[in-house]
């Protein structure tokens, strides 16, 4: 899509450290990589993000996200690894392209985890019950 | 697996707040959520995480999380949702089963993200060419 920096990436019009490409994705490092090795991994075709994707370039991404996991986990004597998604602004998202980020983690890299709260008795069951009318 | 109380779940044996379950996959709501509505999406078929999940499991759960995301958005009424997945004690990870968290965001939610920072001159092509090496 015309001014869509992913897309200009995947057509060459801007540089990027490429990882991999095939028919359907690209990857290629973070340029303010959260640890070094920082990876996103793209489709081809232009969407927004999870909410639109189409089922097709999903699959295409993900299957590029399961070959280049472990590959950077190790190829960098990580201790773990992060994948990450952000699905709109107040998500966090940045680059309205869907892009999934490959974090590789070290021992005491010091990054915060979101933590939880137990839900009140009988909440659950009411968010449960929203979501599930409105899986097809 | 014996001992894993995801596969606990999947078969019956531990309660939990089911949203979806297939074939394959099964997803609940997480226990102690980030957001409500904050749900895991799981392989039935027990491994570790990213790096070890078999290429099916693995595209069954991003089938799955492709889903389940814009219900879980939508019936919330979110301003976006992320996608996380911890691999790896040193990445966040707690349950040792593969699992994809989809958290629900809300405008001012306070939720804090990772900030990255610049390679060196040099330094990206140099983690690149390591991770391609690696890359089968």
């Amino acid at each position: 899509m015309e001014n869509c920096i992913f897309c200009k990436i995947v057509a060459g019009e801007i540089p990027a450290e490429k990882i991999y490409e095939d028919n359907e994705t690209f990857a290629f490092l973070d340029i303010h990589p959260v640890n070094p090795g920082h990876t996103l991994v793209i489709p081809k075709h232009h969407s927004f993000n999870i909410l639109d994707i189409p089922p097709e370039d999903w699959a295409a991404v993900a299957k590029t996200v399961h070959k280049l996991a472990k590959p950077i986990h190790d190829a960098l004597g990580a201790d773990g690894i992060n994948l990450h998604m952000n699905n709109r602004e107040h998500a966090g998202q940045v680059v309205d392209h869907p892009h999934v980020h490959l974090i590789p983690r070290f021992k005491g890299d010091g990054l915060p985890h979101w933590h939880g709260k137990a839900y009140k008795e009988g909440e659950s069951k009411i968010v449960a019950d929203k979501i599930k009318a409105a899986v097809q």
